[in-house]
């Protein structure tokens, strides 16, 4: 009952942490927004160190034994049994360009795995949350990859070729042009449109775990496969290689053709 | 006033035209739906040939002494001194994958260049209407491009990498990685970023004059300037390459970096 009551009081955090940081992306979206570039080169605004400071807030409030890694301030509590990894703000670019494909991501982390993960679109009115052992939600109602199983006929995505080294890009480029479609475009809601059906395949590098871990959950509760490039789980200490595929066998084939 | 009248008609039908694609776009829009490979090489579905048809039985509704150029179906009446330039779903590639930035284009076409464009985003439930001597509206009220003047201070969007030659491409990167962010990703919606003040400049190749001429009085009503590659108006006989930019300080550096 005490686990239970856990468990309850992480998924309403977790919903009440996504509500906050629509509120505020929504506040600040299409508003004149100065950037800086931090130093990996990403540019980060006010939004995003609004938001992180207010989910940093909640988790304190509500779980203050927990750990947080955040994309905008420095780790805390690091060594706690639990961490919270939020990213306030997935695809600042799309955010600063009035794109609305952008969103907030938030996971649980233990025993060295994802546990819940939570991927917000505050400007589409969209929420898709996982947890380990249940089925993936898209607002609210269970949703489901699709039974793509050859990467003849699946869809691929990725952000853009601006995140591939060349080696990566040529891997890259011999999976996605055997695919029916390929697409660039959309940081995390790629993996939503995953978990929802409409996409097969996401490939991507350079992500970071806060960039990452969320979408475990999400693509796993929906019947997908995420791992890194070698077919590993994903970790805090992964190389920020992901492949996400619609099914085992699509997963399969396409890690094999991406070997570097 | 017979004039005005037209006018009005017009403008009239234009709405009606964007009300109608809407609900059929939002109709088969995330349901399964098998598509057709084009000789181009690009997919049409059932929801394209739809819309279009009914668009197509609007017009002669109207005027039926107007020409229809369209994307799927042969061109009627195009010795018209007035033509209607249709494309049912620009973005046939992000509807397929449940993006919700494809548009549908409406324009007119009188004395060699564009007259009246709308460009429609059903699942964005946003609109935005030019019309040559008018600003631009969003959703009803006018909106402006950026006061962006400098290269090295612009947002550049592309829908893909794939849509260009290597030579094309070659001078894209050459303009794109001199400016602050770019982007893929967007078809026509990039177009209506930049109207909105979002984006900065858009370059793109292999366009056809369905997928361009809504662009233009979009684009100028809210004080862009879209031309081709060469700096050039763009018309029905224009060679699909396309430059959008916020300004027109900006348009001349981007187009003097662009040059083949």
């Amino acid at each position: 009952m005490i686990q239970d009551t856990r468990a309850g009081q992480t998924l309403a955090l977790a919903g009440e942490m996504a509500d906050t940081a629509r509120g505020i992306a929504l506040d600040y979206f299409r508003t004149t927004l100065p950037y800086e570039s931090k130093q990996d080169g990403s540019p980060v605004t006010l939004a995003d160190k609004t938001i992180e400071a207010r989910l940093r807030a909640l988790i304190e409030g509500t779980f203050p034994e927990d750990g947080i890694v955040g994309e905008e301030q420095d780790s805390v509590r690091i060594d706690s049994p639990r961490l919270w990894i939020v990213d306030p703000i997935d695809g600042t670019k799309s955010f600063m360009t009035g794109m609305p494909t952008f969103g907030c991501l938030i996971a649980t982390y233990e025993d060295g795995a994802p546990d819940l993960g939570v991927i917000e679109l505050p400007a589409l009115n969209e929420r898709f949350v996982g947890k380990t052992g249940r089925a993936t939600e898209f607002n609210g109602t269970p949703c489901h990859t699709r039974a793509c199983t050859r990467l003849a006929e699946a869809i691929v995505y990725a952000t853009s070729p601006d995140i591939f080294t060349e080696a990566e890009l040529a891997a890259f480029d011999r999976v996605s042009k055997q695919a029916a479609i390929r697409r660039f475009g959309g940081d995390c809601y790629a993996y939503a449109l995953l978990a929802s059906g409409h996409v097969d395949l996401v490939i991507e590098s350079e992500l970071k775990p806060f960039d990452y871990l969320a979408l475990v959950p999400v693509v796993q509760g929906a019947g997908g496969v995420i791992t890194d490039w070698t077919g590993q789980p994903l970790t805090l200490e992964s190389d920020g290689r992901v492949i996400a595929a619609a099914t085992p066998e699509l997963h399969a084939e396409a890690l094999a053709a991406l070997a570097l």
